[in-house]
């Protein structure tokens, strides 16, 4: 089996890892034990391009149940946890090519490496894999054969969207990130601690009194908000749709433009799945020793090329923070390269989220398996019933129960005729 | 000018609130000034069924400068403000029927009086104009001329999405509820404030320490949920969906069955839309001095006429608070006779809030007058550039100011080819 | 027997009105069902010059039943419930001098037929009636009669430890405010609820996304920029001691000038203690539409005189809400007179939390009894075994148990030997 | 120079992370150039026992350059941050005994080592250096040139106490901890935020949803319960002391007996600065699956000697988690030995909080200095002009401006005559 991680010797530290996160993903277990009796995915080959952390190693071992055979790189340069990779290739025997800080180029190398074993199913997150087929002309052999796959985040969703909406899809999408027990949970409280955990690790900033901008209030930037909030900081929201900045204001934040946020704050943290939101203009007006920090996919948010330009001295001061003295004097600080801060500086997502994010991904392939006849070349959503089944079982690994409706409650419901009384 | 009010000697007071009122809605004054110019409404008679509070004569003066012409009744017994009736009545000549405490009869008397103007188009809060034309045979004659109706809350529209999906939908509605204007601000922040407001003004009592029980974590209960929470309270909810229950752990709520809430609340209030969502088996096995209180639209949330049986001793202790002593010693408080407790013992919606949801209403009746053509007897959406231009005016009104995207930013959201970098 | 109240009419509201509170003054009854057996009190004329509501009456029962002869007025003109002075008259045979909106002559007339019965004890909210006492000349035939008073608020307790420093004080006095089961509960959770209680009530504003600015961050500042917060507004803090400016920043909250934040703010409240807290600098920088009100004890801390003369408008809008429109056409709202709003326009502290508060005056007024001949005139603390004790009965009545030390523990805690292991 | 330290070549990689420390310590810094002009610790040698962290490093540089001569230990085995002691030692020129993970024994060697250089102050954490100086019959030689000390804890203030109570306190000390500018920051804020962060980094728990039992409700203990509320958890909250069980109340958490909290949480904390808080008979209660974490100053808050007993098997699955599977077959994960977990999982306070609390040690040693002939053996509190100074400073370098007093409102401070008006 090839292979190109950076040490197999850490297996061990990364199978008690992996042990861990296991232990905090009930809902995948489960999926996992009926996996390993009705072997769906027999047969099946999945290129999956995800973060390598303990979390994916479960989902791999439940696919791998499933009776996949796997190939996995990494969906970011800077998210690979080796020990995870280690244990992976030593105890799971699946193809893993990823190494912690890896260039870009090698990045996609990886990406090619993965692909090379002619996948009926992609997983993606940021939909790298898919672009790349989509790109080379030279893999016009393994299109033909891609039965469908998933997309686990919101901005390749937007990418896969634009490509959809172009008519170049080449196969369909499960759009895993829009499953509910998804993006409300994953997205809002998943990045917001992980957000959080990963700006104190790199910095062992205090949150409290500092004024902690947030660009865009979408779920993983009112996560992010929510918690910075929670630690105590004053949190300036940006944003450039109404009906968010609205809300935004009546939940209790300051709302204001980026020049003028610029000038506040003290940690900054994009959130918007776009490009260059904190940009020359705002580095300008910066005060001396700000915090910039990535939370969105993609190291596009901040305008890493300019601020390298303005920077008269850069020097690493400490892990993940990179100290730019621009020409004034100002210092400014930037956070694992601009890459996702809860990935580079922290372990990402706690297991606990992330055992649903990736029901919706083993429910979701499972799903393309059997159905992948039905589907078009379009994005679609999670059915509906995995949704509300996933919300039922984790419910229920929490200890929690709830009410049903009564026939009463249920035929009233469905009626008109009963009003005031 | 036929009506039916309290006492027109009330107006002054009520000129002043109206006032008062008009000061906090913005957005809905500016339309009223384009109204004023344009008359879009020239012509039409509109019967319109709301509380009858100072947002409300806000709304019907717009309404009126836009060129309908008006008949107003209560969409609650208990909701309506006689001093704003009497100001209605005398200062602006609309047709009001509504006192505040009438009772079943009175009301329904009421709607039909508002009925006989012979409407083109219906505006209702629960639904109740529309049930009331639809169930009677002998109002044939008005269904012919109703061009479109809209409705304000998430009862009303339940209520009519069951008459449509019958296939007995009259005429086409537009559901102002469903704007994201309306229930992301209204339902929430709305409801939030002004139920625990009326809670507190019905009982004085601490909220801090106690266990607050909200049924429902839809829209309202969530506001209720935040606003409790924000008062000190320990907050449980109730739910019967299971990613609600799910979204409310995560949101740091303790979540359980009705029946294990009953033992543990000391404050309980119904957001759910449904029927004896509190009832009996509940009931018994609450403690001493528990205080029941409804958000929801109609009164059946908690279901009295068992709690009338229940209780061998019935008194008002204070204004809007009736206490039940049952068998077992034990003492419960009803407050506001299990009627929209923001509006039966507090003022209802600040007017800040009701400024968006009453723009919406206002543009929405104008679309119908516009488009009553091409529309069929369906139940439609606040088209979206309606809701995210009220999101704008208001945001200007508070003089906040954000960002637009770039061309640069527009293209990347709309490509899909740049992947990690 | 002498009085002076609205309308003896209003007996049978209060009586309701005062049981509801009593239902929610635990530890007060228990203190009350003692007293009943063992006359404490016995012999003893108590002058009380507190705020007249229902939770006031508990207190003045449970003094009676300790054998206390009572006189009652206001301390406040503003704060009369005269439902409940009523039923004081009519159900409890005690003498109330007050009537609410008195004005400030007939106000301090109250005061001194309060004083004509020839108190052995005072009880004050604020220090009016100890400061009559020691400015008249005329009265120096009760000042060596009177053995010891008790105060309620912050205010009176630096006005008395004024007089005590001046070396004038002539009698002992508990200053009842500082124990711990009164400050850090009534001055916190009390007049944080009902000060936004009173607010709300007052204009039915939206707290959500509010500038709400709190002038003082004491105790009882906290508590109202706790609840503001917890309502959804953006809370400013003005200090003018630094450790507390420090402690409300990393609190979350922003801190400025009163200059500044005079310019940013929609609703301004005073919880200072002192004078002139928002003077004409600060009227002539706020924007149009803004609230002022007030929570601290006196009605100096707004400085009206000079707000009335910068309106060259004044009016009515709403009950408690005064409309000064000045020479700019800029509007300012000052609510319920720069009354203490929370009892101007809500009924003041809920009965759960001056349970406690009154506690500590019925044990005070016990101890003064018992323990006169041993005092000075000093100020002194509530005993710090009153103050448990009203923690642990409080406690109790709640239901909440907690744990004691075992032996192990206190003897550990009083070692000093064991250190790392 | 005689040192024992890690790798003397973490030197470098210390120095810059001891920068970035500085950059976030203004107060501390500009205490620091004062003294190199004044020298003000000239000829004085100091033995410190402290946490071994950036922080620490910037606070020895600031003593050196007022003129002393060191000697540093670390407080806490599992503190030290061996980097930091490396360029200590090397560009510093400290002698510094401390190493990452050394045992008990090792522990006491270096504490010995540094009572070697005889010294004329004693700066402590948790009094061991003090403790060790008082049982030491063969160190007569050194207590009798101890001119004072400084102590930075509530426990090791409580030692002391007991010592002085117990008349046996040799020299005075300086009770660091009790200023306000040291207790209400870093044992709030500073506990709060890293001990939230330690739990994270070591178990990458998801907080949101989690019952979370914090045993003590003291100034740690709510900046933890605040912390992990803000996070998202739920808060149960353990304590014998009914006033402060009251407080945790009405702030919105549950509070119960350690009995009932041990059958429902899923993380525990204790902050107690007492002995065996959770010990065998709640391990029993507890569930599969618990994290324990202690942030109190010894590792004798949860009784680990016990669940050494109770595990029947043991194993590191985690680096800071050790897992006690029970004969029940239930799991327990103890983090970082049950030591201060913010300090062995992460870097403990962040410097923002402990350039205050840094401030004050070093003011309190030139107070030392210059005073010591007018102390006697007891435990001081920290001047409180030096408290306000650090406040007034602290405001300054985060570009907060507050108001101060008018004459007129200075002098009706202290005035009694003006009341009601």
């Amino acid at each position: 089996m090839n292979y190109d991680i950076k040490d197999i010797n850490l297996a061990k530290k990364g199978a008690l890892r992996i042990e861990w996160a296991r232990n905090n993903m009930p809902v995948l277990d489960l999926i996992g034990k009926r996996f390993a009796q009705e072997k769906p995915l027999k047969g099946l080959k999945i290129a999956a391009c995800l973060h390598v952390t303990t979390e994916t190693a479960v989902l791999m071992e439940v696919l791998k149940l499933g009776g996949a055979r796997l190939a996995l790189c990494a969906s970011n340069p800077l998210s690979t946890q080796d020990d995870v990779a280690a244990s992976l290739v030593k105890d799971l025997k699946i193809a893993v090519f990823s190494l912690k800080g890896e260039d870009t180029q090698t990045y996609y190398q990886h990406i090619k490496l993965v692909l090379a074993i002619n996948p009926d199913i992609t997983m993606d997150d940021g939909a790298d894999l898919v672009s790349t087929i989509h790109k080379a002309k030279q893999v016009s052999c393994i299109r033909y054969q891609v039965i469908g796959g998933t997309e686990e985040t919101t901005t390749g969703v937007i990418r896969l969207r634009a490509l959809a909406r172009q008519g170049k899809l080449l196969y369909p999408i499960i759009a895993v990130n829009d499953a509910q027990t998804k993006y409300l949970f994953d997205n809002r409280y998943g990045t917001g601690q992980s957000t959080v955990d990963g700006i104190i690790r790199a910095t062992n900033k205090l949150i409290a009194g500092a004024n902690f901008v947030v660009c865009g209030y979408g779920w993983c930037g009112r996560g992010v908000a929510l918690r910075a909030k929670g630690m105590g900081a004053q949190v300036i929201i940006v944003e450039v749709d109404p009906l968010r900045a609205l809300e935004a204001t009546l939940d209790g934040y300051a709302v204001m433009t980026m020049k003028e946020a610029a000038k506040q704050g003290d940690i900054f943290v994009t959130t918007t799945g776009d490009t260059r939101v904190i940009r020359r203009e705002h580095f300008l007006l910066m005060k001396d020793g700000v915090i910039l920090a990535n939370a969105g996919h993609f190291n596009v948010e901040i305008d890493i090329p300019t601020l390298e330009k303005l920077g008269k001295k850069k020097r690493r001061i400490r892990d993940f923070v990179d100290e730019y003295t621009l020409r004034s004097g100002r210092r400014i600080y930037l956070l694992g390269e601009g890459r996702l801060i809860n990935l580079a500086a922290a372990e990402g997502h706690p297991a606990q989220v992330m055992d649903m994010s990736f029901a919706n991904q083993a429910l979701s392939v499972e799903y393309i398996a059997k159905n992948y006849k039905k589907l078009e070349n379009k994005v679609y959503k999670v059915p509906e019933e995995l949704d509300r089944k996933i919300a039922e079982l984790k419910l229920k690994s929490l200890g929690i129960r709830i009410d049903s409706l009564t026939l009463q409650q249920k035929r009233y419901l469905s009626s008109w005729e009963v009003g005031t009384q």
